[in-house]
């Protein structure tokens, strides 16, 4: 018995999310599928992130145990050739038995990109939210600041968490121009139910001017969703990277 | 009565390209039935390229005609309510009454992507083409250089071009790399058909060593297809911008 992990690429678009749920085919549908047919035997993953209906990633992880001889490099090529070309593996390597990707130390990095211009541009709209919404960078950035240590995020996740603690540790976020393109960049220890999108529709306000850089601290310090901005549109968020502690898993 | 120009865009994925035909839908197909349904009148648009099915667009241009008062520069939101979200009017302006976009004197921009990396990405596939066999892009920007002038590119259209001469000039022909994206990009007086997926498909052939740089003015000299690199799918190409010499009109 082996346990191989899998970095997954995806377009959310076509899928109702990462997680297993009847009647919908999720990504973790897919893998389950293909894994099986592939190795000739139940094959069942773990996923680390279990990401929203639309929602993208270049880097989300799964494990999976098996008994069969194939080398775990070769499963990717393998199993690339029978899932769908909105799913690519990008990588599998051998991990030990016991190595479960929710709960090893990890950091975890999330991209939210805007389109920011007069009309919406076609071929980013699967994977950009658009608003032709004037966004002052400088006045999100200044408000990015203040969301980096740990914080309790209560007032940034949706009522429907069931999470022990709505601590949570962001190591970093930024907020970028190319073009007509915003990306904010978020890397953190981990990330409540709507996080990062509720992040996001904040910075959004902010940018616009319905709310002050400086109002950012009295709304982490209300724990109260209400007090936050609007949850951001899901097709402008991508899962990009996981990074563990252990190195040599990467 | 009144002439519109529209600069249009659209994700090509979904079309069999612009030229109205039977029994499929093209780009010219919607953009007449939606102008149709707004202005209450039969409406028929005079495109200034053809693209192929799969090509997308940021700037391809189209002119229509109509008696009605809206004002040309409200046309693009007007249109834009009626339009599915896969085409996106960038511009609207009126133009004289014989401005023809195909007959006046203009420069065309196309873009080719090629993603070159081990595996392909799944929110990159349907606008760029995907190769894992390394391209070294010094080749390919050295060919890129033979391309550019006044040539007869008989070598680099389909067999099955109707044109009275072979003969078009090539401005600029650049060949970049940024991460794991590689973009050609070429301004010309005009393209025959394929000439650009052609031209892509021979930097290919340079970049992956089947072809040496040197032997481009060799293949333009021959006149004949069969000499030249396959042709690149569809996915990778874009129509970047037109521009007219009457600045008046960009």
């Amino acid at each position: 018995m082996k346990r191989v992990m899998l970095t997954v690429a995806y377009d959310g678009t076509g899928y109702h999310g990462w997680q297993l749920q009847p009647n919908v085919i999720t990504v973790e549908s897919v893998l389950n599928e293909k894994l099986s047919e592939l190795f000739g035997e139940e094959i069942r993953v773990i996923g680390a992130s279990r990401t929203d209906t639309g929602v993208h990633a270049l880097g989300n992880i799964a494990v999976f145990d098996t008994n069969a001889r194939m080398p775990a490099e070769k499963v990717s090529y393998a199993l690339n050739q029978r899932l769908p070309e909105d799913i690519r593996i990008q990588k599998s390597i051998e991990v030990p038995i016991d190595f479960h990707p929710r709960h090893q130390n990890s950091r975890k990095t999330y991209e939210y990109k805007i389109l920011n211009r007069e009309f919406p541009q076609p071929i980013q709209r699967l994977y950009a939210h658009f608003t032709y919404v004037p966004l002052d960078i400088e006045r999100m950035q200044k408000a990015a600041d203040y969301f980096v240590g740990e914080h309790d995020y209560k007032s940034f996740c949706s009522v429907n968490t069931v999470a022990e603690t709505t601590v949570r540790t962001i190591y970093a976020l930024t907020v970028e121009k190319q073009d007509e393109m915003i990306t904010i960049r978020v890397t953190g220890s981990g990330f409540l139910y709507n996080m990062v999108r509720i992040i996001a529709g904040t910075l959004m306000e902010v940018g616009r001017g319905n709310l002050e850089p400086e109002n950012i601290p009295d709304i982490l310090n209300a724990l109260d969703r209400t007090k936050a901005g609007p949850t951001a549109p899901a097709c402008g968020l991508t899962l990009v990277k996981y990074q563990y502690e252990d190195e040599m898993l990467l």
